[in-house]
């Protein structure tokens, strides 16, 4: 229990120690003043997104540990500059706690921000604190790539492959797995880990944006059904898919017979991180089967009239609706029902 | 009544019509895509800062217009660049709404954002939209500024003087007002105005940056006392202020018998957005009395011995205390003592 609720800066001097904030050519000021300064390197432009992750809207604290809301607080942010081809340089972070998080709480947090911060290698540049009846956390993350060589949104064009990284729908299924209560079985213990701890492609990104291989680009944040919508809307084009082509997540039988489908998880399941890219017909053979041992699957391609199709495994075609997150029209997550999907 | 919540599409695209959000030389990209480019003005930095404005924490709804608060969750953040000497350029906003705020509320918002990202030439460059039981902003404001001109907080010295910009207490007082009730009375509604729609003082700040009049400098936004007490920190400094030379806020005489101290909301009264800086003696006869409009006042100079002092109007010498804002040390707006300093 804490008897004493630390001060603002206090909770900023732990900060600090806990996460990387060191100066470099980059960052030539150290978090604690007004601003951050950034000092770009010569010919890059700078990437910047901001991505807010909330007590009951984005998690739960009562089913996810500390550790995973730190870190993920920061990879989703990093996620939106792998799917713009980025590499990632500095963080800001607004933090908004209860008293009672400001003790261990906090600390397993940190552990887990510090984590992101040195896996996908950034340093926290700047920030704001504040007391709040929640958890609010707001990352802004920036990056750095060449000019003129960011991947957006708006440049698939029909006849273009559409591909994914990974695995759709293995997020899904472990949010799934907690929300149900199933989270403590051992043998499904792995099957939490790509919700808890998702990989942002940052090297794929990267790479894909360097050989010009992408020509429009998105991180599944919200389900590949809606962001493969989104991308379709950017870009003035529809797109088909085959459900036989999907690198749905494995689901073991018992988990099946209890109503968790694959194909349902891998078109409208969020929060896979993974990257929905499409590829020029004519440059599709410069692709590896994987990349750093990531597989890189052809799902479908893009079509000019504006839909989104499903080639079913029997071959009949389906309108395929945009039926993963979106904020405003899906319930906040603790109100929704387990096992119904987002 | 809103008989249908918007999606999320829908809201952006109501953000992206209501606030500037164009493309320039600095931002080729509109907002929409996975995160904003950036491309830097050669010769400059980017300054970062980020601010968040949270609903029972930094304002309360039942009290505080939806146009005020829309204006002031990105007034603020362009305060922080101000206090570094940067010329704002872009900004980021992450908003959190309940969907009961999605209708009129939101328009009224929108348009307090977009007043003050045309009064202080802004244009959003992306964010983050999301349901929430409270209204929740925040906002990362990017700036720039010639490399090394930067003014940091760090920089103050034995013997220079400190100066403050504006009126000391006059924001403080206009939210004690809204919390005792008395701001229906027509003749103090004028005194509401610092509170509700300060101005951050971005020429002045770049102004001394350019001519390199400050050694240090930040914003007011938790107190003087406060603020002084970390430029005092930051700097290995104390400081002896003058009670007699503060441009403390006027009282009317009413107020001043239900009990408003103009001295103490002058040395404790948050969110005035003024700035105070530091002038090294030698330079302090560059320093003019007003700027553009503004008065500029010497209330005291900064000391070896690293306490903070205040000498009374009749001279005696006291230790000043930082009573400002501190978030972890405060109770939440909503549950302050009207009338009581933060």
């Amino acid at each position: 229990m804490n008897l004493r609720v630390p001060d603002e800066l206090d909770i900023i001097a732990r900060i600090a120690r806990a996460v990387p904030s060191h100066t470099s050519p980059v960052l030539p000021l150290t978090i604690g003043d007004d601003a951050a300064l950034l000092r770009p390197p010569r010919g890059k432009q700078w990437v910047l997104t901001c991505d807010a992750f909330v007590e009951n809207v984005h998690f739960l604290a009562r089913v996810h540990p500390a550790e995973a809301v730190g870190y993920k607080a920061l990879a989703r942010a990093v996620s939106d500059l792998a799917a713009m081809g980025a590499t990632p340089r500095v963080f800001l972070l607004t933090l908004g706690l209860p008293a009672d998080r400001t003790g261990a709480w906090l600390n397993r947090f940190l552990r887990g921000l510090a984590r992101a911060a040195r896996a996908f290698d950034l340093v926290l540049a700047g920030g704001d604190t504040f007391r709040s009846t929640a958890v609010f956390v707001s990352v802004t993350a920036i990056g750095d790539i060449v000019g003129g060589y960011a991947v957006k949104r708006s440049g698939a064009r029909p006849g273009d492959r559409i591909y994914l990284s990974g695995i759709a729908g293995a997020a899904e299924l472990g949010l799934q797995l907690i929300l149900r209560g199933l989270a403590r079985s051992r043998s499904w213990k792995t099957l939490l880990r790509p919700h808890l701890f998702p990989v942002p492609r940052l090297k794929l990104g990267s790479w894909l944006a360097k050989h010009r291989l992408a020509s429009a680009m998105l991180d599944t944040s919200d389900g590949l059904s809606t962001d493969l919508d989104r991308l379709c809307r950017a870009s003035g084009t529809g797109a088909r898919i085959f459900a036989a082509l999907l690198p749905a997540v494995k689901v073991p039988g018992e988990l099946r017979r209890r109503g968790f489908d694959p194909l349902q998880l891998a078109l409208h399941g969020a929060e896979d991180y993974e990257l929905l890219f499409t590829v020029p017909r004519k440059r599709v053979h410069k692709l590896p089967a994987r990349f750093g041992g990531v597989p890189l699957t052809c799902i479908g391609e893009i079509t000019e009239p504006p839909q989104l199709l499903l080639v079913g495994e029997n071959g009949a075609v389906q309108p395929l609706q945009p039926a993963g997150w979106d904020h405003f029209r899906s319930k906040p997550a603790q109100t929704r029902k387990p096992g119904s999907l987002p």
